[in-house]
């Protein structure tokens, strides 16, 4: 019987040992950099993302190993992406997973160089990944730059998550969609994606999973502004109740707790339902989802 | 006869009029960081990477359309670290090429994003170029990353400079050399190697290349050093004398002005000495070597 707890637990752990084997520290001073990159890689949280794309690339059988590279790229893009948020200029931030913030643990200038760093460095992990060939990493290179990118992926995301906050006037119920697709669902789509890739997942299996991908990323991000407003701060590792202090419209100012609730249920109902065809070899990315809908952290 | 000044000149204009075709504008109100990522690259200078790498990759008769992708993807990449190397947080600069820095003509947190878009944009751009080889696409990703990367690339160099600038007294002559080496040289490095690798060129003159690379980027550096001394800042587009007032070390304060030069002139002897081997197809990179050290801004 498949245990999702302890799957997704052992997969932390693993991941976590194998991550120092990735860093090479230079010896002079500039090692600052190097050192910053990893103090906030390694206070990773649950690693979901990379999780997605060694589970989604086991649906096609392809070992954890081997997906390795491309998760710890993944890992490295998003970890900068929670560094230059933090930053006093964006969300201002102090802490992150209960630790002190890049910048507030080095300095300002230190932490947007370690986020550079991680993203740069996200590219070429990516490129020198054992195992992989030259064409698949051309495809999650494009890929990945895209779904992280300022036209309409990550990037973008943020820049409209900050731009209606200064005109709040101009946000919707779309816009909320919207950013939160971008800023969230964008890497979370390409976790899932570049499984598929690595699997060479037939167009339709690749529609379905990207289905799954768009799916848990809108619940993860409803639940998410639930949790600003039910959750327990200590456990979250992060200040609660932002969202409403700033007047910010979020899925449950927009429909109330309960309806949030129900559209979360609902969308994880629709992204279980896109793994049909792939049998018990889903388990994980069922139970994946299902633990999106209960989470209380 | 070959004239380096019109070459240039012509190459500039061309590679201007193309770079908005590599842009695409999102509708929504986070247009706005793409509008001042196209704000920052359209401000550039010289284009001189972009020429190095289609001047290179023209010694073994590569096109210029060929390589073009390649080089907007490094100026794309290049203008990001400007634009970050201008933010308060950093060198805190108001100007750049005579026109507001990024941050000053958007704002802090618009110009972060601009510079994270820009490198993120630049991976997939290299990763879509036409008519370029998988396995060259992979190569030049990996490259790109490493000289570009926290280690011992261009943010090594500029974490070295931050770090040193704090604790002037661990500052030395190697140190000022090793700092540039990393800054500017990486960059300038990777676009002679990006050249060479599109060429297909020998194990014997990639490393030739690489040392005119070297050459030419220590010169640049220590011509900038002069400039900062003896330049005209309506010329430069910047404000000078800052080294002198930072009390920073740099081949000027640390030689003085005239073995400053001596040591650029034979700097740029050496990049020409290295080039024999191609005859009169490295008239460009030869003519580059001179301007490098004739330049008044």
């Amino acid at each position: 019987m498949y245990n999702f707890k302890n799957d997704l637990q052992q997969f932390t752990d693993k991941f976590n040992r194998q991550l120092p084997s990735f860093f090479a520290y230079p010896k002079g001073l500039e090692k600052r950099v190097s050192e910053a990159m990893f103090y906030s890689l390694a206070n990773g949280g649950k690693r979901l993302r990379p999780f997605l794309i060694c589970r989604t690339a086991g649906l096609y059988d392809v070992a954890e190993d081997q997906a390795l590279s491309v998760a710890v790229s993944l890992e490295m893009l998003h970890t900068y992406s929670l560094i230059h948020d933090d930053l006093p200029a964006m969300d201002n931030d102090d802490f992150r997973r209960g630790h002190l913030t890049c910048h507030k643990q080095f300095d300002e200038a230190t932490a947007i160089l370690a986020g550079d760093g991680l993203l740069t460095y996200a590219f070429e992990v990516l490129n020198k990944a054992p195992h992989i060939s030259d064409a698949v990493k051309v495809k999650l290179s494009s890929l990945l730059a895209n779904r992280a990118g300022a036209f309409d992926g990550m990037i973008a995301g943020q820049m409209l998550d900050l731009a209606t906050e200064s005109s709040p006037e101009l946000s919707s119920a779309d816009t909320v969609k919207h950013i939160e697709e971008m800023k969230t669902g964008c890497l979370l789509a390409y976790a899932v994606q570049a499984g598929a890739v690595l699997g060479q997942a037939s167009e339709q299996e690749y529609a379905d999973l990207t289905h799954y991908a768009r799916c848990i990323g809108i619940a993860f991000q409803i639940t998410d502004d639930i949790l600003d407003v039910t959750g327990d701060s200590a456990k979250m590792g992060k200040t609660l109740g932002k969202d409403q202090q700033q007047d910010k419209l979020t899925f449950v100012s927009l429909y109330g707790l309960e309806t949030a609730k129900t559209k979360a249920a609902e969308l994880i109902s629709q992204a279980k339902d896109s793994l049909t065809s792939f049998g018990e070899k889903a388990l994980p990315l069922q139970a994946l989802a299902d633990f999106i809908l209960s989470r209380d952290h």
